[in-house]
This record gives C-alpha cells, sequence and structure tokens, in this order.
C-alpha cells in the first residue's frame, strides 16, 4: 500500500457513502468503512467484502474512535441526511453534528490526516438568494422543525473551521445538494425516492404546495468526483500550524434546476407509470429554492457535472424497480 | 428545604451568575453553584460560602455532571461569553455549546428540573432588521471570526428545543443581550468595561468603525429579574411527554439603544475622566445594531428593565475603580 492512499470514510454503508467507497477502491485507495447503520445499510457494500484493501467497521462516530484506524484521508460523511430520519432521531442528528464531528477532527488532528467535510446545502436554510453561493450566510430557523439537522450543521462547519484554524487541520467542506443514485432508501422521504416508488407502484405522487418549489438534483457518480477532488485539492496549509481565513468551502451540487411538479411529471414519463399528481399542504420551514452556485467548484477543481437528468433519471430506474421488487 | 427550591446554577461563579447565586439565596433557594473557573472567578462567589445553603463545584459542565446533584431548577449560564475570551477558546466554546447543553439537559430529562437555558442575541448576529423579535431567524455567518460563539448557542438552542419536544423537558430559553454590572472581568474587552477601564485610567477610550453602531446594555438586577421570572413562569407541558410547538423563548435586554460613541461620552462623563477617544477599523462581522424587542417578555413575563442607564453607570463605577485598585 502506498502512503497516503488510506481513506477513512464515516457513513460508508450509506448511500452516498457506499459509492465512495467503491469509488475509493478504484482509485487504488485501502478503505475503512465506519456506519452505526442508523440508516446506513451493510448490504450497500456487502459486495466490496470480498476486496481485501476494505473493511467495515460497524461502530458510532460519536463514540470514541478506534485508535487502531490511521488514515490519510477521512471522507466524513456520517450523518442522519433526510427530514424523515433526522424528525425521529432529532437527538442523534445533533450529537453526529457536534459529537461525532469532534471525534473525527480530534482523530484528523493527531494522526495529520486530511478531512473531506459533509456539510449540506440546508446550512442556508431557505434561501433569499438563488444560486446559493458558498459567502451566502444563510437563513435558517434556529428553533423550526428543521433545526436539529440544519443547526447541527452549521454546527459542524463551526468546528471544521475552528480546527483548520486554531490547529491547522486540513480540512475541505463539501456542501453537498440534493444527490440521487442507486442505494436510496425507498423510506427516504426525500422528492425523487418518493417519486419514483409512487410512480413504480402506480400510487398519485405527492407534491406539496403548488409545485413550484424547486430541487436541483446531482446524480450519484457526479457529486462522487467532486468529493474525490476536493480531496485531491492541493491545499498550502502547513499541518499543525494556525491558519487564518477560510478552508477550502465549496458547494458540491448539479445547479439544473426543476420544480417540483416537474420532476413529477419527469418521473412519471420515465418509469412509463400512469400514475396522478396528488397535492398536499407544505411542511413548515421548507425551502422554496434551492440550487448551488458552483462558479467555485468550477475555478478551483475543474469540476462540474456530466450526467443530465434526463440521463440520470434513466440510469436509477432499474434500482428501483429492483428495491422495490425485494421489498426494501 | 422546601421541594422545589433547590437550584443548580453553571457558570455560577461568572459575572451574571454570582448575581443570580445571590439572588437565589435571597429568594430561599438552596443552590449548587457549578463552574470549571475558565472566566469565572471564585472570589465572585466567596461572600456566599459562608451561608450553608450555597456549596460551590469546580467542575466543567462538558464532563459528565455529577449524579448527586438533583436540581429542582438548572440556570444554564456556563459558557464563554465575551470575543476575547472566545475567540481564544474556540474549541471549548464550541464544545461548551453542545456537550454543555446537552449534560445539562440530560440531568433535566433523568431528575424533571425545569431549565432556564441562557442564550444570546448573537443567535441573531448582524441582524437585518431593529429591534430583533424571538421570531427573527437572524443573520450568521457559520464560518466567520465569531461563528465559534454564534453557532454554538444556535445549536444549543436546537438541542434544548429538541429535548423539549421529543422528551417533554421543561425548557425555557431566555436570549440575554448585553449586560453589564459589577464583577464584569477587566479583560472582558466587550465595550462597556473597556471604556470604563480605559475612562478611570486615563487612556483613550478605543472606538471601533465612526462609533455609529449601537448598543443596548441592561443592568445585571434587571437580567437577574428576568431569569427568575422565567423560571417562575407557569408551562402548561405535562414534563416526560413529547410537545408541540416552542417552549418558552424570550429576549431579555434593556431596549435603550445608544450608539458606541454616544456611550464612550457618557461613560467619560460619568467617571469624571479626562480621556479623549481614539478611532480603530472595525473587526470582522461586528454587528452594527442590536436591541432587543421585548414585547414578549413583557406580556408573558411582566418583565421589563426598571435601572436607566443613567443610574446603572453611577452604580457600576466604583466596582470597577476597586477591581483596578485590586488590580483584578
Amino acid at each position: 500500500m502506498s502512503v497516503g492512499k488510506r481513506a477513512l470514510v464515516t457513513g460508508g454503508a450509506g448511500f452516498l457513502g457506499s459509492h465512495l467507497c467503491e469509488r475509493l477502491l478504484a482509485e487504488g485507495y485501502e478503505v475503512v468503512c465506519l456506519d452505526n447503520l442508523l440508516t446506513g445499510d451493510a448490504k450497500n457494500v456487502l459486495h466490496l467484502q470480498a476486496d481485501d484493501r476494505f473493511t467495515f467497521h460497524k461502530a458510532d462516530v460519536t463514540e470514541p474512535l478506534n485508535e487502531d484506524v490511521t488514515p490519510d484521508i477521512i471522507f466524513h460523511l456520517a450523518s442522519l441526511a433526510s427530514p424523515v430520519h433526522y424528525s425521529t432521531y432529532p437527538i442523534e442528528t445533533l450529537r453526529v453534528g457536534s459529537l461525532g464531528a469532534d471525534n473525527v477532527l480530534e482523530l484528523a488532528r493527531r494522526g495529520g490526516a486530511t478531512v473531506v467535510f459533509s456539510s449540506t446545502s440546508e446550512v442556508y436554510g431557505d434561501p433569499e438568494i438563488n444560486p446559493q453561493p458558498e459567502s451566502y450566510w444563510g437563513n435558517v430557523n434556529p428553533v423550526g422543525p428543521r433545526s436539529m439537522y440544519d443547526e447541527a450543521k452549521r454546527y459542524s462547519e463551526a468546528l471544521a473551521v475552528a480546527f483548520y484554524r486554531h490547529y491547522g487541520v486540513d480540512v475541505r467542506l463539501a456542501r453537498i445538494f440534493n444527490t440521487y443514485g442507486s442505494r436510496m432508501r425507498l423510506d427516504d422521504g426525500r422528492v425523487l425516492p418518493n417519486f419514483m416508488v409512487q410512480a413504480l407502484t402506480g400510487k398519485p405522487l405527492t407534491v406539496y404546495g403548488d409545485g413550484s418549489q424547486t430541487r436541483s438534483l446531482c446524480f450519484v457518480d457526479d457529486l462522487v468526483e467532486g468529493l474525490l477532488r476536493a480531496a485531491h485539492w492541493q491545499s498550502k496549509l502547513t499541518k499543525g500550524q494556525p491558519q487564518t481565513g477560510e478552508p477550502l468551502i465549496v458547494n458540491l451540487g448539479n445547479p439544473d434546476e426543476a420544480t417540483v411538479l416537474q420532476l413529477a411529471q419527469e418521473i412519471i414519463a420515465v418509469t412509463g407509470s400512469d400514475s396522478t399528481i396528488d397535492y398536499k399542504p407544505l411542511p413548515g420551514d421548507d425551502p422554496q429554492v434551492r440550487c448551488p452556485d458552483i462558479t467555485r467548484a468550477k475555478k478551483i477543481l475543474g469540476w462540474e457535472p456530466k450526467v443530465p437528468r434526463s440521463e440520470g433519471l434513466r440510469r436509477v430506474v432499474p434500482y428501483f424497480k429492483e428495491a422495490l421488487a425485494r421489498g426494501s
């Protein structure tokens, strides 16, 4: 194993994490995948177990981490990420944002690892500007129904930046926008899996409000490429030395914006479904618009999404069919 | 000791905490004062040690709490609170906002205590509306130079609200605006102690920017009265049952707004100083305005400040003179 090629992926058995583990193995990394399987699923990484460079640890990142794990790079993806799950586990969501992030950053501080730290477009809340650049401070209700997630992630960012400035930990913050692909949970609760499941089972597609709110969906392979580029970016930081200014903070997402109603219609079409649309009232603090400004990712990482929505939707349909057939 | 009269005050040896401990003893409470003395000072509560209803524990609220402490009410005030201190201890500031709050809320959950949870006007950041009502979501830079404090407190609020909703913990959130009085640290770094020390030592008063930014200063006795009223407010909550909606969230502060320049002039006058004014560039993310809307406190708690600034400034001068004379 060459130096610089040991990766730890927290939340590695989740939707995004499992795709990242796959890609890292393909790039020649040794991969330790850590997941508490609260919303991740061991079967997402079952096919990787045959590779002797891959290790799976069932562990909770909010507990003290195994000292034997000495990664060169940490991809910190562990979190509850969908409203359905973080509403069910609000305290766990807050703790993974504080304790989990703290454990990862301490591991990086002790061992000198680089950290690609997953944040979220939710730090922008219900944005007053669209698209959102990284310099936007956000519009988040600290005590609202989504605050367990949004504030946990904002806290994580503040902690990561404090470790960067105070201890010289090499942190790169990726603010990840809506992403889709295989291995999403059927009960994820977000717009794309909801619509896919409803369309493929012939049920009406539930649109909240009038469906004019927008979402921007990024295909998972594009997102994973963005995370890799953030990892391989050359930082000017001297590790272990206090820093001024900001670490790399970069939006990753697909700026191709669609209304929720438009997505519903596209998914009905791509699945060949005869489902109709069912309108329901908007839940509290649901963002009206959400679209990344990816100027910085293009400029600094040379990254932009390659897979158009029409293609991505087509590629993901077989996964949802199979998952529905096996009932999970 | 009557039931319902055992209070735990975290951060009880700090400026505000020590005044609260004093008042609680006067109201007939048994008081456990907990402080790690990072910015608190044991001499602030030395005069209370003779009272056998008063106990001081030197302990860090981010460590597991002593299980023998079984308060009826917890006043959670522990935090670094001034920019000078939270910039020096960014990680500690973030951890008291997460771990410290979590330990306090868990103690309340296990023992059924009511929690008066101190938050801050800093959750509003650099506000776009003035004065700030509790419904305002704030304007905070999650990765800015003040984010270790602002985001820690916003996280604390989200956690407190999650404990209220999920576990039915009886939480009351007090968003405390700038407060002044005796026992402020000379090195506090905020505008009033800075000006007092400069005026009383004949040095020029440092005004950042042109001094047109505003502050609203509340005299400590008024603030303590507000905390007591928040504690004694009758909640409709059934402890231990999941809740919907919000707990009591209330601004406590004095809405009498003054520009920083005006404060400088008033403090020069009240101290009889012949100091001049020295203008320096504004630091990053310094709030331009900060004034509480106290409509809710008036309506729900029947509270409003009684001590006008002219009187409060006069009352606090002797403390700063003494503190300067003894060199701390």
